[in-house]
């Protein structure tokens, strides 16, 4: 019996933020027979969540710059991370019901060819299976590999966290908080201030009704960046920085939707990471996974499990939402870490 | 009998460049009777040869970043390093005669009372004095520190280097080619192009002529950047720049002499440090000093004495061209390393 296989297709590069319904499509005229479809050695993997990451704007343009994500091909759908439930298998390493992670299309039903790419989900351990795309998946990888490989964090020192009650940002300031950490944090909203002051930001504050320079100035200086914005808080976090500062760079949010109106920032205080000794390490998460991997699921998952730390999640239900999450991100109006919810189980 | 002791004055903080006569003041009223003055413990130099370097533009600021150079005092000489004789000692350490290298002030004659701020020069290693304020001094020293701690150099990358004829982008041709790397270098004369090709370069360009995005193109991608001057060619850099490419945040030329006509430079490409895997580290010489200045006294000079290490030199003679010198590297053009000649022996 035919099911509906909806689809969102990527339809049209934007030139500045995405426009849902224009830059993607969703396309609900194919369907998949769920019974009998074949499988060729694969195993049916039914879509539970998709993650929606402020990245998948690079797969956007032409070409990127390095080949873990490659381009999205118009016409085709989307691709990210996400999460589903097995409905048969033919591979031994995989069975009906499990839970699987890893890259898949933005469509309902998927036939999958490779087991390695996917990761078998524990059932035991009172993680909703969303969480898995947020601080138990490549946002929590993101900030606990680029925290561990590059902040040298030491005790009693200062970090500045910018979007800090994304779904990056509030792990780093969780993690540094445990480490003894004073914490700095930026973001939108005053609810997300609420949010950041909840898991432990010493300082938290709305960058758009107060100045991120006169921040830090007064809270500074600060030791470690965590840049998820660029332009004018990378700015300011460069002037209120100490000699040695490490200043990870993990996005650029409000530079990536430049336009003729809105062209690239510039950077006045660029010339004192020669001064202060500043270093600036651009990172993504693909090439630190091998070293990083285990000792991030040891560790993050029990604290999730155990209330240590704490997230926020933006669902959307259906695929049918993917444009307007895929601006939202990018605008950053989302709150917490932003998933299409394609089917409850 | 009382000798001439001119001085070099900083007299007002520049808002663009450097003015000559203007930031600075030669000042010749004062004098010192170099047979019979007090020493008091301390000893008494006569100044040979001091530097003139990019750096100082930021001691004319009223505030600098770091501590290693304090900001110049208005109405007191300038100071940097410098190479003197010794016409008399009271300190057991040091002996008339002896030649010494460490920070003086812009002045004639000079009374040091610590000699643990200066280093006594061998006399038999072939190498003239001024060459201790080059190659053998901050400049050689800023060259073989930034490029033995952070290049990661390896056989068979491609280095791009700004300033490739100035007296650190040159040592750091000469290093990268004895390590087997391709060298790409840029300067701002047809003149500096040839004596970069005479050092090794394998593509060597006059930036005021060539694109400098269109050479990094053709000849890259970068595994390495070394920034001298920031700004465009930086944006050219990270745009030709390999994953992981290691930028050397050595100085940034265009971005010291800013003033409404021209404001800070706004990189079109920076975002790419985070796609890319770049790290940019500013340094500066003096925290690396204890780790690796043993290796690169036992290093350069005798690369420099042997030939293996060539270098252009631009020498002013007398205290009076200072404001002039000061002005050239700023402006670039300099033709190597910028020295004043304050008296011949």
């Amino acid at each position: 019996m035919p099911t509906r296989n909806a689809r969102v297709l990527f339809n049209e590069t934007p030139t500045g933020y995405p426009e849902p319904g224009k830059t993607d499509k969703y396309d609900d005229s194919q369907t998949i027979d769920v019974e009998n479809v074949p499988l060729n050695g694969g195993f049916l993997v039914k879509i539970l969540y998709l993650s929606i990451d402020p990245y998948m704007k690079w797969r956007m343009e032409t070409s990127t710059a390095m080949s873990y994500a490659p381009p999205f091909t118009i016409g085709e759908p989307l691709q990210n991370f996400g999460v589903g439930i097995v409905l048969r298998s033919e591979n031994p390493d995989i069975k009906a019901a499990d839970h699987v992670h890893g890259l898949l299309p933005f469509q309902e039903y998927f036939i999958a060819a490779n087991e390695k790419a996917y990761r078998v989900l524990p059932k035991d351990q009172g993680i909703p299976w969303s969480v898995y795309l947020g601080a138990c998946g490549m946002t929590g990888k993101t900030a606990y590999y680029g925290w561990v490989a590059y902040a040298e964090a030491k005790k009693d020192e200062t970090v500045f966290v910018s979007t800090g009650a994304g779904p990056v940002g509030s792990v780093v300031i969780q993690l540094a908080k445990k480490q003894g950490l004073k914490v700095i944090a930026s973001a939108g909203s005053d609810e997300k201030v609420e949010f950041m002051k909840s898991i432990g930001a010493d300082v938290a504050f709305n960058y758009k009704n107060k100045s991120t320079h006169e921040i830090l100035e007064k809270n500074g200086p600060i030791n470690i960046y965590w840049d998820n914005v660029g332009g004018q808080a990378l700015d300011a976090a460069i002037d209120a920085a100490a000699p040695f500062a490490r200043f990870i760079e993990c996005g650029m949010i409000s530079q990536y939707n430049l336009s003729t109106e809105s062209p690239p920032y510039a950077l006045k205080n660029l010339t004192k990471i020669v001064k202060k000794c500043l270093t600036l390490r651009g990172f993504l998460v693909t090439p630190l996974d091998e070293a990083y991997r285990d000792d991030f699921y040891a560790t993050i998952p029990p604290m999730v499990a155990n209330g240590e730390i704490k997230l926020l999640e933006d669902i959307t239900e259906g695929l049918e939402g993917t444009g307007k999450a895929l601006y939202a991100i990018q605008a950053g109006t989302n709150h917490g870490k932003s998933i299409i919810r394609v089917a409850a189980a």
